[in-house]
């Protein structure tokens, strides 16, 4: 690399500030399955993985949240099963819900995990029935089992990071009689950060971060409030697949996260870039 | 139920030498896929997590350590995927080790979880890729990613046990490079046994427990020793698939666990007779 | 014993909610001399003693709370010592409270200690001497040394506890002179079930239960509540000896206590039946 | 008094050395009743009191052992019973054995711990049936109930030392069916400092200490050994109810207790001297 | 020393109460360069050094505060320092808050540690500039580094005390840019006293305490309360040096601390004796 | 500064493996009063300090060790105090070990402090008569109070590093009477590493590095062995004022400590290009 000595110590000196503010701290990450175009998937993970050991090393308090949809509708199209839609939306019937969490659980939360762990025993999977950590509650019967977040029980995020694990969380719930739901993984991710009041809760997207109008590249907001970002949904400028992230970032925002991100994951170690230096990145909501 | 008042109080008065004993200690328990023939599959799993939320609310820490041969069979089949057999052995090629992967920690593990959460925040699903558990090796090249443990690294379970969780283990291990590999259940659950210094290593099987002569019902084996073990398997009484059972009876009961089981899982509560009654089930070795 | 090891399993899984309800739960029980004319004294004590481990073992913390009258007119006798009385009440000078501190801190209270300690090294005898446990004041003057609880400090049995474990209480208190009073067991159980802040309070007694019509067997409570007890006490239907009985369970469930019972001691392991299975048994008070 | 300020300062100031010495040890002091004849004895016993609690609250751990000759012999005779005796040794019977232990755990026990509270909720009575103390064995079944100390279990007085409580030791001991036997109490006394790692056991008694001719009271022994009183039992110069005393203290020291002493209990504050003044008190064996 | 056992014995005993009552507590004793005129001033420091040692051996957790006036005058003087005066106010600039700092933390601290660790590796010199104990503002910016208390952050003390080391402060404070500033060591240990919810402050002085009529030694006030001292401060009867002193103690017995006492540092052991013992030293505001 | 974003994620990733390994180890810097011409007096402490913080952030232990000979010899001159010689070696006499203390205590050591808590309440200063850190003993009575080091009791130390502070010792020591004594800094400061077991001991000088050949710029020694050390003190190719650098150098890594560092103190941030860059830094002991 190109940098002198007297550039590296200077890097290091402007981390310090903020390796001192966040020591402690639950930061909670949304990793998206579509968020990391700019690299092939593999550097991707290598370096989203090299992020949340630095930050856990530093003495943050990591937690990631992940879904899988392309990895879902792969398996899905594989064994041939085919999405029934009822009103316009997909049906989760049992056989659905059971594929699911083969991909969330058994895919693509191990390779989070083993991407981590490379670096030492560090990530431990978990899926939201562990230790009743996701309850859900039925969406609508016609839907069949796409749950909504009914409560979370932290007890084991805390216990894992008491013991100073980093807890990788696959996004399936449960309710009281066992039976398992997909639920949407940013929701779970807002939901989470406010169980354990973390200091930061971040979404890592395909996107340059929020735009106050959508054709205008030069209009994206730096900063924001949630009540900016609720105009931005009623006007219709925020839409579509970003509204369970600004949702959830409002949401938890004014339910005592202190500040939410909206990163674009294209960005090689752009969660570095956003905690650690002075660099302004994505759109910040607080 | 038929028991009497009396009957009642006997039954809990004859457990609470057991209770007094095994308190605090851990167990570790194998829980087969064919084990519960005797009854319909969900009955079976509901009355294996009775017996083993009993066991830890009454001062017990259990290991639940499964496999999931059938279930991996069936996914592989419905993918139209043909297993490859080289020298007589099944040869697990990436695809497949990412089938067995999704099976034991997307399918089998969690409906274990869930069945034993029914009856409260207990049961953590934990991989053998989680915090480094199995640090796996190929056992030989030409068969791809079937591994031996090369070494257990207990601390996530001792972290879920001190925490009062009951830890649910998928025997998926990895090597240093993350890569993840197929390994047999039963060695595993021996492996584990041995490194958490459990008191008991238990195997539900669909036999009723191990015989002296093959043929012979009635040469039912109660008690034995691993150098008795080790006799009937060079002799070829104990053969297929008991012996990765029986080879970890031995090895564990020989580096500090103190008995070892085979017991017949199509019992109902087997595990309950055998830790909380006077009856003689199964096989002990010791 | 008669029952079938499925007989066997029923009882513990009947028992598993009840065990998992009362972990941790402090439950003082009030064992009375005469409670266990069903069994010989020294079986009978043995049973309660079984009842009182098993309830430990499984994770609840016993208290033991009793009185010792018949013992203490027997010593009176053999010592020749004629009871004083005034106004139709006994009175307790100084020679007969040492009598009765002899009788229950030196006969009745080490008994029912190493009936318990067969089982280990569980019970601890303590009087309410003990780091200023039950402090007294005096009735009435003229009546002696018969006093009342003016308050309670639970911090040795706390402690005891903690340790894990089972004390076992002799009534006796001190004022802030250190002299001794003999005070009500059955006041002194529902006391410290208080100050405790215990999940029950139990009185083994040699009736059946309460009766709401005291000739008609039939008319036994099962369950009430304070309010008709007072009403059952202003009537005249409950008297005599069950008054500090039901006074104190009344007082406690109004202040903290969950449940109060009062049992019938001359069933053998009525402990065990009432907390670890479905019978009904006696009389309930919440 | 007359002692002035300067003379005050002066002894806080002697005794500065001592307390630092003596801070977090453990002093097992064994209080016999004929030791206070100097002082009426309710006198005794305050002043006494007020010396553990003294010690206790500058920071040492005192337990103190008990036994109570005279008040048996008084209950005995009482009671009408007459000694027997076999080969001139008296019989402890199980009539016997149930006077000992209530005159010792039932009256002298709770005096002692009474005393005591007057200043605070300090002392805790313990007999050696408490969480099983003192295991005894029969010395010689001829003899009945008299037992050695098979073993000491000092789990309880650890636990109460390390809640600050001060133990009172009565110095019955139980079998392992549960039997009580009356046991000597300076033997107990060195057995408790052993098990403890005690810093001092003291015996106070009501003689001004060893003297090395019986007759001569200038030959008064202010240190000395083990060996030396091994001869000096040999030659028979130390003989009858010191015996025990002697033999406690020798075998104590031999066995990791720092210093053993025997002291004339009929000074006033004698503990007190010996431990927080450069005055020379009594016999010290190290 | 002239004290009989008997005299020892009754001194000790004396103390017990006092012992018990101050296990525990924090004393802030504001030691005063003048105050121990009665002796030569090494002597007066081992006296000091001793009681506060037996503070700390007793339980209590003292806290030594320090001026070092006379010393800094002198350091002064040698390097040809003159003081300038403006408006009749000493001028602190740069070189004398050096100076200061060099007396204080470098000479007078030291000192005190290194007589109280004679007796055991005990005290631990902290200035107002460790971990930000003592954040001062200016004054009055014409009198340069001459700082009043802005906040105390006890963080440090609560460490060391926790760790049983007795703390011993320089009166030196920094504002947030890390300049420090000259304060003024009554305040200091008043505000100090307070941060901690000490017990009590104690000023060592070379007066016999505070009179009601400044020329009549009949009038030494033994007992009295904020509002006389704020009487007599504002009539003039309680001026110059001892202001900020008595403020202090008004201030501080107004907020949390419960006794403060203004005894004479001339009198041997004086915190001795005042603490420990009946007599009636100097004056106490409560 | 020049660094692009993917610079500085670049370099904070270099630092990971860094940050990683050297999490919680003690690491002990000898700050030398010469060692920063390199930058402006005030700026090279800054700079210092930082390097220090962001030591402690990521969960290093950092124990800065300092001296103060030019500051000292400064005093001396001001305070017109002319150094004896006696056999050409400084002899310091009472007043001059006075100097030495005010000077490190007093005016090194605050500055220190004060530079490293600008970024937060993290300093604290300790003197090696604190809680008898540093006992010395006279190297040679005619030289008066210049001490060796005898023992370190490094209690105050570990107890700074538990609570998170960062200790900065001045090398001053006392003999079992309270003297202080004058100690070589680079002495101490090797003694604390091995009395802390520390990871590092790395001593900031003015040169390079160590040479093999004295004169030749190219023969920087990169990393060297105790062994090799030895020869270059034997052959006088290290002389003079290194010599007491690199004998606690060959001293620590023998007993325990695992690298002993020689650096450049005039390079800015040269401690953290040391520890958290690739960067290869002045001279390596191991």
């Amino acid at each position: 690399m190109s940098a002198t000595p007297f550039d590296k110590a200077a890097v290091l000196v402007e981390a310090l500030p903020y390796i001192r503010r966040f020591a402690g701290q639950v930061v909670v990450v949304k990793y998206g399955g579509n968020a990391l175009a700019g690299a092939s998937e593999d550097d991707a993970l290598q370096l989203f993985a090299e992020d949340i050991v630095l930050m856990r090393q530093v003495g943050m308090r990591p937690v990631v949240v992940h879904g899988g949809g392309p990895q879902i509708s792969d398996l899905m199209q594989r064994l041939g099963k085919v999405t029934e839609f009822r009103n316009g939306l997909r049906v989760t019937d049992s056989e659905t819900v059971d594929i699911v969490r083969m991909v969330l659980i058994g895919q693509v939360n191990p390779q989070l995990v083993a991407a981590i762990n490379v670096h030492g025993s560090l990530a431990v999977g978990v899926s939201g029935e562990d230790a009743g950590l996701i309850r859900a509650t039925a969406r609508d019967p016609e839907l069949g089992f796409v749950g909504d977040v009914e409560s979370i029980n932290p007890t084991i995020l805390q216990a894992l990071l008491d013991d100073e694990f980093v807890p990788v969380v696959a996004t399936i719930g449960t309710d009281e009689l066992g039976q398992a739901y997909n639920i949407n993984a940013d929701t779970v991710a807002g939901a989470i950060a406010e169980a354990l009041g973390a200091e930061k809760l971040v979404y890592l997207t395909d996107i340059e971060g929020l735009r106050r109008v959508v054709s205008d590249p030069d209009s994206l907001i730096r900063q924001t409030t949630p009540d900016e970002l609720d105009a931005l949904m009623s006007d219709g400028t925020i839409a579509g697949g970003m509204i369970p992230k600004v949702e959830s970032c409002v949401h938890a925002v004014r339910n005592g996260v202190r500040r939410a991100h909206i990163l674009d994951g294209r960005i090689p170690h752009v969660l570095l870039l956003e905690i650690f230096t002075d660099e302004g990145i994505g759109t910040m909501v607080r």
